[in-house]
């Protein structure tokens, strides 16, 4: 590249939104991208880091030093820097929090402290706050001679000497009603309120309902300690439904588009391995029956089908559930009535089904017996799907565990190791 | 249930938030949900209608007469009998434009205009107008005269004589200057704009990127038409992603968790036949060998192993792609370089699973040829599972279809007859 068209690049990027920088640099390969993350100004480096996935993330961190890294950091806001933290250098962050008086010292140590997937971790500090005995002409001009106003803001936070959220004023009160009349007699009393340790998804959930903006976030003594907006609640959908994505596919982490060969494979080999345990057993299962194939061939060309469509059937099912545990829809009220419909459902699958792959196997082979089996196989394999796609995500949900993440591979273990044994049983019993 | 419990019911769901109430209804099964449905107070049905999955209104709907839907209908505003729409009777549309003002009734057709999935559909009608040469204090005087803001409102929209619109004016901005000033003087003038033929999701990456609360719609002469607020984008966000994971799955539409097995069995029919295709498919492939496999019937119990570890690095691969397609990450210029990536990826899977299955095919059956048959059709169908996997998504893209939807199926389809086919046939090549 010619040095005049470096300069005007940079022009170009000086004008553009954080958030499209970072779009830019997510589709450069990394030569690419780190010619152009050094066109960037250094003040703004740090608002550009926040923008970009994590993955993106590392790698322009490591190409910084620390005194770069603390000089793009220092502009953030205490919650923003919380939110770099995991990636950040250990002698960076002892620096950042030396620089930062003891109120925003306090702030980022307490952002710090909540994991990610929790409302704390979601949570800024930007918020405004006023006494209730006060009239909103004096709420007007405090507003005006403070001269800013955080983003995202629909409305003030009304808190008692002790630091107590009793209501909210929506801007829109603010806004709409005399200015003489005070503050405590046009705020909302009972405002929806958050919890720091609550999860995430409960704050998204409420947000989604009560078509939120902001949200207080009190502790255990109903002290405000700051603030959700829907724009972090909108960015924790999308990398949550992301996350589940990639998880669904087998990727250990969000992975950068032009990650290096070495760094793809780590990030999915897991997958793969498991995947090959899982396949290691099917074959067993096919190795006990290795006489009964011997004796008749089409066994072997026929066998797959049925564990096919066992799995997706199956997947299904789990897809069902698991959507349904996610909305809190499912209690033991209604657990029997629905693994009833399941079954219900894959009964009617199966006969129909297993009439066309008995019909297929009799035109193929001219066995009608081989027909017949066929038929039985894929009706006991899809009872055996429904059976388990129930199962499996109550279960893992009842032990406390997430029933997204691997009830996919599980249920497909099982009806593919579950669907030969059924077929080649069937077929040793009944065919030779 | 006694009478007495159904009237205490009646007065916690009317004390409930519409959503909340909607929530219940999708909680419930089909004869309890008519039971509670009954309880609701006539003049909420509309908004609670609004707050249901697709699948629960259906139900709901179904229980009512034309009178009632119509009594519903009518206290809405014109984008949410949009959004009922297609759900409702035709005659029930008919009587509802009819009792429409000339106004309301262009809004409503417009608003019916616009498919599925635009920023149209996405679109309310609730914006404040204003103009450029009044005061501030003229603005809070007519607001307050008006005494009410539509929710989600954080913006007004200043336009010209003939609609147009010229800027913004933040809440934040009327609060915060001295009152005096002109609406011109402060107002936004190159605000983000959307139009209402744009797909939903640009509307969505938009407000995404700059964390807006509401943006203004304007058509192609740049009159303002109506405007786009957050709640809408998190609950198209939410939708959008749920819709994904039941396509993936293979669900024709969202399933009411209740539903008969006769509607659920139609609505996941079309899945497992196509799967039924490509299981035939793949077992005719075996077919052809089966001379091969009557001589070596190991053969049978290995092939799943090299067909069902393709299949997942295959979805790995489509599932990285199909992502940056939709981030709009991949061009010609970069397609190249993800294809020799994705190749690298493979081809060391390959050599490292390839010699993990190779050693436990010699193990198991004392035959080095056979191990080295297993590792060469491991590197091979992974070979073909990356080449696929990156060339499927992209040709979709370029035909104008969503790479999202089958391509998950077509990869699986590929590696399964694929697999069978490479290792069934190194096998007759080299084993016989």
């Amino acid at each position: 590249v010619h040095k005049q068209n470096l300069v005007a690049l940079q022009k170009k990027l000086d004008e553009l939104h954080p958030a499209d920088v970072a779009y830019i640099l997510e589709s450069l390969p990394l030569n690419d991208r780190l010619l152009v993350w050094d066109l960037v100004k250094a003040e703004r480096d740090g608002e550009i880091l926040l923008e970009v996935s994590d993955a993106v993330r590392e790698t322009l961190i490591a190409s910084m030093d620390s005194e770069e890294l603390f000089a793009a950091a220092e502009n953030l806001d205490t919650d923003e820097i919380a939110d770099l933290a995991p990636d950040l250098p250990h002698d960076v962050m002892q620096d950042l929090l030396q620089s930062l008086d003891a109120q925003n010292r306090a702030q980022l140590q307490s952002a710090l402290g909540y994991p990610e997937g929790t409302v704390g971790a979601l949570m800024d500090f930007d918020m405004v706050t006023i006494r209730e005995d006060i009239s909103l002409e004096v709420v007007l001009r405090y507003l005006r001679r403070v001269g800013e106003l955080p983003d995202q803001t629909d409305k003030l936070f009304v808190i008692d000497r002790d630091k107590k959220l009793i209501g909210v004023l929506p801007l829109k009160r603010l806004l709409l009603h005399d200015p003489d009349v005070s503050v405590a007699a046009v705020m909302v009393d009972d405002p929806i309120t958050l919890h720091a340790d609550e999860e995430a998804d409960q704050a998204a959930q409420a947000f989604e309902r009560y078509d939120l903006v902001s949200a207080p976030v009190i502790d255990k003594d109903e002290q405000l300690i700051g603030r959700v907006t829907v724009d972090a609640v909108v960015d924790f959908i999308r990398e949550e439904s992301d996350s589940d994505m990639l998880s669904m596919a087998g990727f250990r982490e969000e992975e950068d588009l032009f990650a290096t060969v070495w760094k793809s494979v780590q990030n999915r080999w897991a997958w793969l391995a498991i995947n090959l345990v899982t396949a290691f057993i099917a074959s067993r299962v096919i190795g006990l029956f290795e006489g009964t194939i011997q004796q008749l061939v089409a066994l072997a060309a026929l066998m797959p089908i049925i564990a096919g469509i066992g799995g997706n059937s199956g997947n299904q099912t789990i897809t069902m559930i698991v959507r349904a545990l996610a909305f809190g829809q499912i209690h033991p009220g209604n657990a029997r009535k629905l693994l009833l419909k399941e079954v219900g459902v894959s009964l009617l699958n199966g006969v129909v089904w297993g009439a066309v792959v008995g019909v297929f196997a009799y035109i193929l082979y001219n066995n009608i017996a081989l027909g017949f089996v066929m038929t039985g196989a894929m009706i006991l394999n899809l009872l055996l799907a429904a059976v388990m796609g129930v199962m499996i995500p109550l279960l893992m949900h009842k032990m406390g565990r997430d029933p997204a993440v691997g009830s996919s591979v599980l249920i497909t273990a099982i009806t593919d190791s579950g669907g030969f044994f059924i077929f080649l049983g069937l077929a040793t019993l009944f065919l030779l």
